[in-house]
């Protein structure tokens, strides 16, 4: 049954994304805002048995020391939050604070194995769903993005990755993947929503199969990059061909400073140019990410379109998208915890590719086309909805 | 049998997008241009039967005795044509124009009925069509739009209607329609390109069914209107509120002249946002129309889209659209000509509510999401295509 | 001296702009605010003689009866402005409130003439000044725009109006001319920020000449305007030629729903496209205005011009400027009182031409170039503040 | 006598700046084309004795042996020009195009020094003068950047320098340096239309001084830039503080295959964000430049300016500027060529700071505000013109 209780276990709780999310679920279980940004709360989503705003119980890792709740302040200066949305949500927060554990910091104790950390992050998570009688607890990475991590053998083979994890001082897996091994420890379901390696690397995903849990990523679909697999397979249909499609994003707030790091922001570019490219089949997609700090949480996208019509005449489309990016991304994860805890109820094990619609660099699919993702997403649901 | 020579008899031939149909289609057919904005080039519709570019042939109907020639010289002078494609052409776009009638302007000779009018536009499709050897002429309206007729009650009564058409000096239906009628006379399939009433009288669609012609319209939907049926269905599965969905049209070309004309503008206005308001909901659309001679025939659209999201936030997107009309819509007016050939090879009778992805005002249909219709739209052609 | 005391007498005290402008003031004096978006605050201005932040003191008409502190609430609801900025200044709007008494909707008792009216007015403003011992009233009028009125032969000679406005029961001025006529009674130098007739007619400003009273107008050029009056003068500096400044204008709030009013819209078009007809010589400078009622103070403008540069070739420019258009007025609001407290102390009379970088339709002065007009006021005022 | 036949010497005179300058020239002179882009046409530059268009001949360097002809026809391919406007010129680019002679790369013959090709430079254009009786000739370095050079002492000390220049194999100046000595060697008015160094070298123009000859300097400030220059000091005249812009440049062309080269847009970004950063005061300003070959010579560029305004209000401005590149420069060039006649009959030497007008980063001058810069310009020019 799915409309038992489930927690949602958040990697990176008190960042912004975390923050809001824990907010928001608590207003909307309270009834003091509506469901505006969650996709499953369209129609076809009803009557499928997704656990309801106030069957969701918060928790968390991070490494972070400022609470939920000083963070929302934070959200409420700069605008975001009503102050009496928080006043009214601030309990509830603070019961969620209390549940947020010492997050991965990527280090070991002298003498200690990633197995050995991966085992008391698991018990972390089982002890909330225990202190809570939880029948599940879904895990959303939504922490920041790290390096992208040099590849070793051992991350495409799960024998000889169990065996590397339990060497002691040795660092097989980047932080991300540690506690996505994490997840499968604790029979958790997953979504990585952010572009660090997580449950991404082939191993991860052969062993979340075998142990039955199902997971989802990679690198939430909140803005640009959904907005341009709405548009790149509009051009397709039309038989108009992009010639080039340029963008940039400008950006404050903590995403903003981690994605000044030239490093961090490569696997952020590669993902969300990926689908584009092979959804115009153009080659041409400059891309940029600055940090503007005084934009605060505000992301502005810019695209420019570039396509050839009918006689080689020339057609421009250009874009611009505001929004605060935490709010596009918070209900995303709302909806992740509900549709992972409907399929882990329905014994789906292993990559789920009909969650493809949430990511930019979807597991286990090719699609990319967003109308094409929404439709193959609720077929899906409604199917194990029907079960 | 649709792989035979199939006539394109085009209503108001000799306008910009008339012209630039017959051009492109000489081009496509010598080789002298790849088919960029057709629809139907796509590999989803290879091997179904549709004529081929060498297949098509033109003619048409026009008020204006400016020739082919001319008018696609005016194209080369606006930087629209290059040249020597016109040169490579020229030959092709004598002969159609040859194949032009003088069209209807809505007045009768003293005496004369609307019937005599229909039969004489309908004794020209059909000439066109014996000296050719033609299995088949489409017609397609693409001439200037025309005022909103007044309704009265023949136009929902075939019987009469047919009654009323046979009365001298009696003005029953607008231009539009008369033609639409010659076409039904001819047994010729039928596509509306314009607001205009055409065959969107009730009347003329159950006349059109009774007779075993395929028709569809209204109102091509080229530029912005799609790209509105493209975003609008997004942010509904999204779960993103639309508030308000402002836009704006800057237009030079003929087109432009005849919507400064605010009469003829408000069939334009109406159709163009009523897709629209049915995709989200939201009743705060203005929407203008500026003529703006010095763009030539290049349409610039800005639309400003407010939407509410999580927790209320605010969320903005801006488009801005550039391209040249007519290059936009003389493909999709190939396209037309080659899916009603299908349509009619067939057996399809009356409205077809599968060609709603042309239109802004799809008759038989009220689905408007682009990708939608487009989904709709291939699954209908390769069921005929394999029948 | 100008440095005494001065009096800020809002005509349409408890709309937005009047509110945020009584609030900020308070702000300013009290130090719990920067003065972004005053002009006077720049170097230039400093040591001039202008009355400081804390030497004004506000009072007002206005014909509504909701509370300057009622209004400033919906204001920080809005997220416009900050909660405690509120809590700080609400005494001292408390007290401006009292301090306003009630407007002149354009109706007489029977029996009453203009004359009374003003009369009245006019003592409100007197009896403020006694009250505060203020040196002078510097009158703005901030109220809604009003139809254009008809035009009468009295509106451009003095004894005529004069006389006219003795009659009971006789209406030759609309409501805002009254008012305006009110200011010169109290000998107050007077500002009209909005479209309405106030001291435009020829009459009143030969009146505001022979009475010593230096007045200025009219219709704030704040947003939109003032950055076409900014880029147009650089398109001719370089030799450019504007074919055409196609322009829509998105708004909400009190503003929006006015010139929802196609009657009161057309003079603030009229105003909006005068200057930038005279700046680039071309004609074609479509403009819109939509109410969208969801965007709340924000305006959002969008403008496209289309330039012919060297031969021939193509240049389009965009522009989309949003704003809170409240807190663009107030601060020029603001700038108005001091320059024409100082103008006053000069012994400046009638139509000070050098304020026209403040408006859209310049009283006085054909200059429309924005930085021409800076230089101008900067130049001006140095001379004043150094006599 | 600024009457007199004056030559017009671009180095890089066959690239698309070149060949746009000398066709436009052409068709100016003869009367093809009006003067739309030239500054110098405007009513205050007339009757100053600048030469007339028809005064002007065209020669120069390139490293090229692609003919003016020959880029013209590229230019007319990409509908640019209209072919009947080269047709009417090709006898003038022809004559042009045979002056022009071999351009300076940077290299050396074994045994030769800079002083030696520096020699073999100036007599082509004095060669150039005597064939042509030309009373004096500009050099305009139109050519492609080249890669920031490395500081050398020499290039501070102007005997050091002369010195340093006679020495066999050595290369103590880059190639745009070389020619700019040519041209003070020659006695030529230079400037410096691209951000190579140039004769930007305090010993170079230290030299122009000492020999009388007048220049000018540099980087074109041809769009975006210019745009930002007008629109950064209206900011700062309402008092709004500009807290971020930042910036996107799309181009293709050769001008933008060489940007993509990261050495070399450097010097292009540095140049372009100075003047920004002067006039706004914020140091936030990320800036790039994308080439996107599909793109042609059409330079789109998106400005996003964040500014605080009243009460710490948000305000935000996006602009975007689309053009073809090569046909804002050109008209600049006549321009310059026009001016710095002007100025040599005059007898001006040295760095002009009141040409400033045309450049990103004008050298003698810390002014960057267009109208400020436009102003200065057209008062100079009226000074020298009534000597």
């Amino acid at each position: 049954m799915t409309g038992h209780r489930t927690g949602l276990w958040l990697v990176g709780a008190r960042g912004s994304v975390g923050t809001t999310a824990a907010l928001g679920l608590a207003a909307l279980a309270q009834g003091h805002a509506t469901a505006e940004g969650c996709v499953t709360a369209a129609p076809p989503f009803a009557g499928l048995g997704l656990p309801a705003w106030d069957d969701l119980v918060v928790g968390g890792h991070d490494v972070s020391d400022v609470s939920l709740t000083k963070h929302a302040e934070a959200l409420v200066d700069a605008g975001m939050v009503p102050a009496p949305l928080l006043a009214a949500t601030a309990h509830t927060l603070d019961a969620a604070d209390a549940e947020i554990r010492p997050g991965h910091r990527g280090l070991l104790a002298p003498g200690e194995s990633q197995a050995d950390v991966a085992r008391r992050l698991a018990a972390d998570i089982t002890g909330f769903a225990d202190r809570h009688d939880l029948a599940r607890v879904v895990v959303v990475d939504v922490s920041s993005t790290e390096p992208i991590a040099e590849h070793v053998p051992e991350h495409d083979d799960p024998d000889a990755l169990l065996a590397a994890l339990e060497e002691s001082d040795r660092v097989v897996l980047p932080p991300s993947a540690v506690t996505a091994w994490a997840a499968l420890l604790a029979g958790a379901p997953y979504a990585g929503f952010t572009p660090s390696a997580g449950m991404g690397l082939p191993a991860l995903q052969a062993l979340a199969r075998d142990r039955g849990v199902p997971v989802a990523g990679q690198d939430g679909k909140t803005g640009q990059t959904w907005l341009r697999t709405v548009l790149a397979p509009a051009f397709t249909d039309r038989g108009l061909r992009v010639l080039s499609w340029a963008g940039t994003n400008l950006l404050g707030g903590g995403d903003g400073a981690t994605l000044a790091d030239p490093e961090a922001v490569r696997s952020k570019l590669a993902s969300k140019t990926r689908g584009l490219r092979d959804l115009t089949g153009s080659e041409v997609t400059p891309l940029h990410i600055d940090h503007v700090p005084d934009l605060g949480d505000v992301k502005v996208a810019w695209d420019h379109v570039h396509a050839r019509g009918f006689l080689g005449s020339r057609i421009t489309l250009q874009t611009t998208w505001s929004a605060h990016d935490s709010m596009l991304a918070a209900p995303m994860v709302l909806d992740l915890a509900r549709l992972l805890a409907l399929a882990h109820a329905a014994g789906v094990a292993g990559v789920v590719p009909e969650l493809g619609y949430f990511f930019k660099d979807p597991w286990g699919s090719d699609r990319h086309a967003a109308a094409d993702q929404a439709d193959q997403l609720v077929r899906w649901a409604v199917r194990l909805g029907a079960a």
